[in-house]
């Protein structure tokens, strides 16, 4: 579209880029650690030694006494007993002498007798003695001196992360000050006209076509955790001379340059010929997916290398984990961070394209025996899929995906120890499951929750893949909810049916009900158009229940066909205008200030294996259910009942 | 021996200890989380919201294009083939109209077309067109609005620690600041009559009876480390009423104050009177070892918690684990940091006094099929115990200690990948090891050595507790080195015994040789002083060797039971006077100014079991001692000659 733009991409195996990289780096003396920078010590916590330290004083630096007591010659002590006590007259030259813990022993002693086996004497001449009961051996209670660290001895070796006990080891064998690795300065420069601040969107909102610039937020962020210090510019506008100089710009006073966006092959993708105009471009495309239009480069002049960042939150984020991470630990000397891994049982099926790796966030929970991954969002503009990610399963480029059941290594964002406090729901969606996390993490456990509707809940318990299931199928041939779905689907599982609440269902429209809509028989009109549920959703199966007792035929229902996972998914369809109503719960409606016309109140459950349901995991949950605080949260929630909460409803 | 001094400490239980400093602060509703405050996200890296947080607004706030291309209606599409294109005009109001990835879908489309998919034609009478040859459905290759996020929705819930990804949420859903917990304030008042500050003593070395007072800076690094800020008061000399004033002050402006040393119960021990007198003692004298003389106690006034901490720099620092952490934690509502655990085998038997748990800090490292744990030094006074250990192992108070060759459960300061790229050394003492250390770092291997003489080496490979052994055992019957001790003590061990180096063992004696040393005729003169190493030392068979071939007797020899474990710490010995000679290598006698008479060059060899050998684990080692650079910088050091380094000596 422009003279910058071109609609190729490389497809380069993210081996190869980086190998491409160091040796560009290699040539140009940049793959090397930084130098040093002398600190005093007080400032160096966290920060890596650039040399070896080296014991300046030897610690202790003379023999000290390592109790309260008295100094003696050991000698003199010999033949004490119990029945025939030694009397030692106390004087600073002996033969007994008073010692605090850490006094230097005098010259003429060689041990130490503890001040509680001593009695303290008066005598009668006006001097004073001690008496012992025991003889003690030469070097007793004494520390020698260089008991810890002797003069020129080897305390630290370089390339050391700097731990508050080190700070302590440094100083006790006299350095106040230790050289430690130069922070790597890294230049991040977010470029797109559409962006704006999020200082402006707070105070002013969004216009259509805004985007919020957060990228370079998240990079800077990264930067400071992995020891770099982050220089964030201003946003700046799509101008291909104005890009290329705050490029040149930076490039001067950097380690390293980060473009954010434009690193594509667009018609306002500047960066790759920035990058050609003032350099060299090593690498336009990376075989990995998020992040697949990756730039990595070096300028020339400064010779700073620089990464153009793919635009996409998810990819941005990503790209800095496999790229910037790297460099920075190489030039602070550490190893490369290896996240901890687990293996464990995917939950669905992953297709994946053939050439590119994919990193798929997933969820982690122990369910029984089993470590189970939950893949979520896969969308690279889904940032709250890497919030939410407990860690990341890779697939290579020439497997096509993973089947559900399938064991796969997870490296992981969080301690392992995590995965065995986690509750994994799978289930119908509500707004009352994120108070509930809330009100479990305050209880030391995580609540994990995938949306797969009532039915797709059920079946994860089938699988082994849940501890849980929140439900709220109708059954229209009894009017009760869950219990006979639970018997045709889990007929072999002992489960134990627990209600959480009742909340009401009801068609959400757009503030003052613009096309005058009354209930469900108006679904049938030609002017309304409506969003459904995806199948297996409770509130789906209450609408084919109630479509069929009007006797109004899906095929009749505008939109009948069009699917949305969740409640507020329905309710920012509406909101949006692209449909005039949808079947939601009240606080979906509330949420976005929409109307709602109810329907129905419905009972929605937990499901809940029994084994599951008698571990120690789940108590913490069974108390809230039974206690005050959750019931009383949740009954402030517009649309909620919460007079049933806890009710075991059936147990099979 | 003072008004305030008593020899009483307490010695109450962990547990207790715990549940009654916790009880107080709850009597004062201290036990709570601290106040949230607003922090522009950009500062809130790190730290942990203080209220669930809700989007406020959505992410994408329109429905937007996720691809370069043209937005279409669906519906103008269908039928568009590979041999039946079509013609759709470009124009602001469809049916065709370019779209960037991001920007806004026109009310009119309900699709977009990858620009790659389109062909771009200039119509005759001045207007453009794409011609397509597929069709599209609706919402293709669109991000619907709140597909990330969704206003009013949960995006991160209260107690979080806040990670990059978070702060990219929080802005993408239009927060420009977040509340997060107020760091807990923590006062720390070094007191003693007898420290100097490092600066002072970096500038002007140190008197006798001076102490380097780190405990502060450990103490204010770890506070740090776990999210307070710390204020690090001046020394404060041992002096009530000026230590009362201070703990007074500082309660008034912090939520916890520590009070280093002045916690036990000696003639200067003043904490626990002042806390008696300022508030309440709850509890003087933990059963925890090392760590005792802890005081637990609440200020009155201002209610603020204050902490006496021992002064031993072993005991401060795992006071701090023990009880500092825990309450910052309990504060900014974060779990408890649970230090990741492995199951390890103990490689020697550890006798523990009953009525204390006490804390082993123990190097970690896997050897072969077993994880071995290796105690160090159990000194209080030893920090350097804490800065190489790799883990904690605890023993019970109602236990006698463990057995070697015991499994225990170790508590691990460092990643548990780390365990798997450790080479383990036990065996004879060298400085040249600190070397190897170094080199193996870059080479992305971790190297412990313990020190236990050459025959001790051989006794922890016969056990599977190592990998490799140094030694230098002189058979006197052949003049040969280690390879008749391997074939006696490893018989059934098939090794590799390779050579490190050849080294200059000697007599060290003090500057000048005031006692005219000549050789180790002299040993035997009544006005020389000797100290030796420990049995099974390689110096040691060394100096029985020569003592037999000279006709001395051991008896004949002044200190010749008085043992040392170290090549440094005989240095050490004669350095400060208390002997005249002692047998060591030249490199130990250089580093402390010592004189040195050379004995004897001896041949220190490697032995490496061939299982290991042959491991990946020990290839960076094999490079190391086959190529140059280790070489180059170990003939560096005076004394060493590397001719021999890398020969094969024997296979076994």
């Amino acid at each position: 579209m422009s003279k910058h733009g071109n609609f190729f991409l490389e497809n380069i195996p993210l081996d190869e880029a980086w190998s491409r990289f160091i040796s560009a780096l290699e040539n140009v003396g940049k793959w090397n650690e930084l130098p040093g920078e002398e600190l005093p010590i007080e400032e160096a916590l966290g920060r890596i030694t650039a040399q070896p330290v080296w014991a300046a004083l030897s610690s202790p630096a003379y023999h000290a006494s390592a109790m309260d007591g008295y100094a003696v010659r050991s000698v003199d002590t010999i033949g004490a007993m119990e029945t025939a006590p030694k009397r030692l007259a106390i004087t600073p030259g002996g033969p007994a002498s008073y010692v605090d813990t850490g006094d230097p022993i005098p010259a003429w002693a060689d041990a130490v007798i503890m001040i509680e086996h001593t009695q303290h004497i008066d005598e009668e001449d006006g001097g004073e003695s001690i008496e012992i009961h025991a003889g003690v051996a030469p070097w007793t209670a004494i520390r020698p001196m260089g008991e810890d660290m002797v003069a020129t001895e080897l305390v630290l070796p370089a390339n050391h992360l700097l731990k508050p006990v080190d700070l302590g080891a440094l100083a006790g064998c006299g350095h106040a000050t230790v050289s430690v690795r130069r922070r790597p300065r890294v230049a991040i420069i977010p470029t797109g006209t559409e962006l704006v601040t999020v200082e402006q969107a707070a105070l002013s909102g969004l216009k259509s076509g805004d985007i919020i610039e957060y990228n370079s937020l998240v990079l800077a962020s990264q930067v400071r955790e992995w020891g770099g210090i982050p220089t964030r510019y201003p946003i700046v506008v799509d101008d291909y001379e104005l890009i290329k100089s705050k490029v040149f710009e930076a490039a001067a006073e950097h380690d390293l340059v980060l473009v954010n966006a434009g690193s594509s092959a667009g018609s306002e993708d500047f960066t790759s010929s920035v990058v050609v105009e003032l350099g060299t471009l090593l690498v336009h495309g990376v075989a990995v997916r998020p992040g697949h239009p990756v730039i990595l480069g070096m300028l020339a002049g400064f010779n700073t290398p620089v990464i153009g960042i793919p635009g996409y939150p998810v990819s941005c984020a990503l790209t800095g984990e496999t790229f910037v991470e790297p460099l920075l630990s190489q030039w602070l000397g550490l190893p490369r961070r290896e996240k901890p891994r687990v293996q464990a049982t995917i939950s669905r099926k992953l297709l994946s394209p053939i050439g590119e790796d994919e990193m798929v966030r997933v969820t982690v929970g122990r369910v029984g025996q089993r470590i189970v991954a939950a893949p979520l969002s896969r969308g690279a503009g889904v940032i709250t899929s890497l919030v939410r990610a407990d860690g990341i399963v890779r697939i290579p480029r020439f497997s096509e995906g993973v089947e559900a059941g399938q064991e796969v290594a997870v490296e992981l964002y969080r301690d392992p120890s995590d995965i065995e406090r986690t509750l994994v729901h799978i289930g119908s969606h509500d707004l009352c499951l994120d108070l509930l996390a809330q009100f479990l993490a305050d209880a030391g456990r995580r609540f994990t929750s995938a949306n797969a509707g009532s039915l797709g809940g059920l079946m994860a318990l089938r699988r082994g893949d849940a501890h849980l299931a929140g439900a709220h199928l109708l059954d229209p041939a009894t009017g009760d909810y869950n219990v006979s779905y639970v018997k045709q689907y889990l007929p072999d599982l002992p489960v134990v049916l627990l209600t959480f609440m009742h909340r009401e269902q009801g068609l959400i429209v757009a503030p003052g009900n613009p096309k005058g809509i009354r209930d469900l028989s108006d679904l049938a009109r030609d002017d309304v158009r409506f969003v459904n549920r995806q199948r297996g959703a409770g509130t789906r199966v209450l609408l084919d229940y109630h479509l069929e007792k009007l006797g109004i035929k899906p095929e009749k229902v505008q939109g009948y066909k069009r699917e949305e996972f969740t409640h507020l998914a329905v309710a920012v369809a509406i909101q949006s205008g692209v449909v005039d109503c949808g079947l939601g719960i009240a606080a979906a409606a509330r949420a976005l200030n929409l109307d709602f016309i109810p329907v129905e109140k419905e009972r929605y459950d937990l499901v809940i294996p029994r084994t599951h349901y008698e571990s120690d995991l789940l108590r913490p949950l069974l108390g809230l259910i039974h206690g005050p605080n959750l019931r009383r949260a949740i009954s402030g929630l517009p649309g909620y009942d919460t007079t049933s909460m806890g009710d075991v409803v059936f147990e099979g």
